[in-house]
């Protein structure tokens, strides 16, 4: 079968089977951010109704809820989905990886670095991302530290991301534009949200940890 | 320069400049095991004259002294020395990571995920670990949540570690001896206490957030 022509950087990656994006990227942004908008209002409004819960608590909960679907749906299909670049009907997942790989290569040429994060983002964060609305809701004692612990390993995942591209010479993107809005518009705020949020946390269990001094010597 | 014949899984793998080893594989590890040895009894001693430490802490003292400085000194080595292999005298770092290599030649190929692994572990962790003696030995409040990090980035590291190699074809070691003793055993141990440690403080950790439920309300 003969190898089409791919929009991808760099321009000698095989890709044999290779199918071009259906969807333009309004038609693959649009409805991301349709959801997320409509995940975050719901779980602000559902929030709302359950007493007791602080504005702060319930932004954190919108974000777990939109980053734990992002991250089991769409991510844990391009964990699973090896072969995605080769679909050819407008697969709405499969096109969201199609475009994203203008601004990252690796996804399409399914580098084991990429994949490695992508999975366990997938796999282990997402379903505790949604377990941290849950655990929120109900004022749960392990809800600092869960949190903690997935924004931790989301920042673990952005450093071994941004770091294995920087090694392998940084040239994944199609062009300046991808770069900026795909590489690192959309990631950045795997950075910068879960840097707040682990600080928070880590303030609070220090808050927390700090009477019981005492009880630490047995 | 001719590319000289060397130890390693893929034997097709390229190293120009590749100089053997110096040191027998009892000349590496001996060294490793002593020093650990008197780290581990020093931390031991100097712990037990600092009143009122409890014997795990005492233990999990020695384990974060001796992981912190193998995360800084050896494995910062290997993160910062990307032409190791080429070390022509008996440099015993650089021979450790030629030995290491027979258990996984990622190592001596450098493989972008593997020292990206190795340089967070080496620049965040390490320094980190020794932060946690400290913590445990002064009581801080952050002790807990200090070594949960740790924990956790260093079962990340591992996760990564070992995804990579499989999604790689799991083809890196010079034969079931070294895959076993090297590549498994002696990773398995930074997967093992990490577990444990991270369970004791996320257990801890819970039990402190618990009387503050009321607090999380503001």
């Amino acid at each position: 079968m003969a190898n089409p022509s791919h929009p991808y950087v760099p321009r000698d990656l095989s890709l044999p089977g290779y199918v071009p994006c259906f969807l333009s990227q309004s038609e693959i942004v649009a409805p991301y951010l349709g959801c997320s908008v409509f995940v975050v209002a719901a779980i602000w409004l559902i929030s709302g109704r359950i007493g007791r819960i602080s504005k702060t608590d319930r932004l954190l909960m919108c974000w777990w809820a939109f980053t734990g679907l992002t991250h089991i749906i769409l991510e844990g299909y391009f964990a699973f989905s090896p072969e995605f670049f080769k679909v050819n009907t407008p697969h709405y997942l499969a096109e969201v990886w199609k475009e994203y790989s203008k601004g990252d290569s690796r996804y399409v040429g399914r580098d084991p670095g990429v994949v490695t994060v992508e999975g366990i983002t997938a796999v282990l964060e997402g379903p505790a991302c949604l377990l941290a609305v849950y655990a929120i809701a109900t004022k749960k004692s392990y809800s600092y530290i869960l949190q903690f612990a997935v924004c931790l390993g989301q920042l673990y995942g952005c450093l071994v991301y941004f770091i294995t591209a920087y090694l392998q010479g940084d040239n994944f993107s199609t062009n300046e534009f991808y770069y900026w809005a795909y590489y690192i518009g959309a990631n950045c705020w795997w950075v910068l949200i879960p840097s707040l949020i682990a600080l928070r946390a880590w303030n609070r269990i220090c808050a927390a940890c700090q009477p019981d001094k005492k009880k630490k010597t047995k």
